[in-house]
């Protein structure tokens, strides 16, 4: 093994590490002859001093080697799965997986919490009575060979280098590094045994990129590590300035996701699930091209069979399937209060910031990883940008329980959103696709 | 105190970090409440986005006060000390201490032992017998007052956080940074209670500096350093490309340095040393100006008012100071072997760091921290660039103790030193004077 100084000598003027210069480090680092201290300044000599292509496929291999993967040899369709940077109001996952499902895929999809503004599609789910995320790999592989999607929470087997490294990277200020989150996404996505892999790459003030060159990078590091490791990747990068949806919250999301499913399909939120769905669905040879994929998927959730591969999934993963014919079921805030519009005219901004700040002051988020959150706080109804509005109609619903925790929200959302006597139209929430 | 991984953050972005941010982030390191990986973070974000002036005075600042200061309110002469970056065969302070007590200053100096291809003050004066460098604050101050000049090693109440940053940096490749390096010299010499530091900057392939630029920008930050912190510091670029005088070896240098004590002072060793002890001189109210300063270091030099010094100075640190008129009684190496010219002319290049190589492998230094040193071994007699040879006449001498190490030093020396039929004039060793 090379003298690990010797390594970040290296990164830190500049240099090319080598496969096993990687490597080594990675599995040292893991096996903890390589000590926290060392790991954290080759972290940051890798935030300034970047990584190639293949020195970023290295790193999500090297990580990827230190746990085991998915062994999906016993399923017979193409095996995809779907990750997004994460946003506000993002709901995707919980009607794209059983979309995709009933377009003919399988969808072993492992997903996470959320953390500061960002909602997790796990605490999503978990909202729902009975609803298993904690399967292991086994049991993951099962529901997907009898339901064709599954979601479940990260496991301890998969790369687990990277919940070690995250942690680090949290303290040191190494988090916001491409080669870094590159790594580290990708290394838990690869350990799926994907043939396909798609990417919700989100830009704008309520997502993790801020601006379109940088969202831009991160798609193509992923797209080109996808290339370089042999897995067929797609980004779509799509406007995160506003909240998805009309829901922000975690059982509210639930409910706009199965209704959806149910028919209710219109807006952003549609857009981008059905062009992730049909990209996924575009890369694999059960369709020809993108536009004939948007059919399908259209078909999938016109039809039913979307909502039904839902149901089939609640009931896998633990839950009572007449939920969605019982949304009233769900978890819910004691409290409700509609926030009323101080003037008529058109939507022109809808600050997904301020409004995922104010979810998480009322307790729907989380701080730091060990907090609890509640299920039912939320906000529902929420007019988007572009939508017509008379003074005194209601802008958007609040779920809460009162107190302080209300107080700090409504302050957060007093100026969320801007009304113009102007005609505005919204701008697309589709910016462009990245593949290899 | 500020959150830890923000400091790292504002750094990292090439940001100018606040005295207090930077006093409380070395506080927290010292005291354990922030970890290694976070100094090593924010080490690796310093070494490649640099730091101001202040801030490196900041640093300093933080480091001296996580310890002591010598108390000096019972010296009555101006204090003053000096430190050199390192070469090879480098006794400048061995003779320099005992010179600048006989021009009338006071000398508390704290030095430290050698590592790698660069000799250390400590090494050297251990050859004596019964010479002591562990002495306490309290007894280096007695002897200061009695004698005026006293040499030991560094003590644990003096900036112990730089003992603690300095293996970090050994271990994660931050060493070769220049605030880094200004803070670790500085916050020792500053915490000595100085009125007056002069550095020898060492500049070439023997030195840790191996160009101009490099050396002139440690200059200029150690010197910028003192002057925010109200202290003289005056800096001299030395030439390091060749050994410093005749010798390079723990016992052998201090012969030489005894030798040029009693009146044996020509050369470049000479010349550096009469300089540093110049510069120091005239930086007090004892001389006017440098060239005066000259005159006095000469005359302290012929009247043997410094040997005078060297002797009381060995006495007081409990060595028998008849060893000067018993050189013999010197620890020594068990074989000699004369190392002769190919061919007759001009010696054009002696190489530092070859020599260097060639002691630490003949066991005058040590590659790692712990390792014990041959005091005896080493290189006596070297020629020097500019004089003349004669083929099959010796160009220095070396002590050893045979064996693979002996083989593997005649290999490094084999082209350790150039000869040419034509005439050469070897470069000046004093390059430059950088004060404030």
């Amino acid at each position: 093994m090379q003298v690990p100084q010797w390594v970040i000598e290296t990164k830190r003027d500049g240099g090319t590490l080598s496969k096993d210069e990687i490597s080594d480090f990675i599995h040292g680092y893991h096996q903890g002859q390589i000590p926290d201290y060392q790991m954290a300044a080759l972290a940051m000599a890798i935030y300034l001093k970047g990584m190639t292509f293949e020195e970023t496929a290295f790193l999500t291999q090297a990580m990827m080697d230190t746990g085991q993967c998915l062994d999906t040899s016993t399923l017979t369709r193409p095996v995809c799965d779907k990750h997004s940077t994460g946003g506000i109001g993002d709901k995707v996952s919980l009607i794209l997986a059983p979309l995709a499902a009933a377009c003919g895929l399988d969808v072993p999809m492992i997903s996470g919490r959320g953390l500061g503004i960002t909602g997790g599609t796990l605490d999503k789910l978990e909202t729902i009575p009975g609803f298993r995320t904690d399967l292991n790999e086994e049991e993951l592989i099962d529901v997907v060979r009898s339901v064709h999607a599954c979601i479940v929470g990260q496991t301890e087997r998969l790369a687990p280098a990277d919940k070690k490294l995250y942690a680090l990277r949290d303290v040191t200020a190494t988090v916001p590094s491409i080669p870094l989150i590159t790594a580290s996404i990708m290394c838990k996505k690869m350990s799926e045994g994907l043939d396909s892999l798609v990417l919700d790459v989100k830009v704008g003030r309520g997502a993790f990129m801020e601006s379109m060159e940088r969202a831009r990078d991160l798609a193509m590091s992923m797209v080109r590590v996808g290339k370089e490791m042999g897995t067929h990747v797609t980004a779509l990068l799509t406007r995160m300035d506003e909240p998805l949806g009309r829901t922000v919250g975690n059982a509210v999301e639930v409910q706009e996701s199965i209704r959806m499913l149910q028919g209710d399909a219109e807006g952003p939120l549609w857009e981008v699930t059905r062009e992730l769905t049909a990209l996924m669905l575009a890369s694999t040879p059960l369709q020809p091209d993108v536009e004939s994929a948007r059919n399908a998927v259209q078909e999938a959730l016109e039809s039913g069979a979307g909502f039904m591969c839902m149901k089939a999934m609640l009931k896998a993963q633990g839950a009572n399937p007449d939920i969605c014919e019982n949304l009233d079921r769900l978890p819910a805030a004691s409290q409700t209060m509609a926030f009323s519009a101080d003037a008529s005219g058109t939507v022109t901004d809808v600050d997904a910031n301020a409004i995922g700040r104010a979810v998480l002051v009322l307790g729907g988020g989380r701080m730091k990883a060990e907090d609890a959150i509640h299920p039912g706080v939320g906000i529902t109804d929420l007019i988007r940008s572009g939508e017509q509005i008379e003074k005194g109609a209601p802008l958007f619903t609040l779920h809460h329980e009162g107190g302080e925790r209300l107080a700090k929200a409504l302050e957060l959302l007093q100026d969320a959103i801007q009304i113009s006597p102007e005609p505005f139209t919204a701008p697309d929430i589709l910016l462009e696709t990245i593949t290899s």
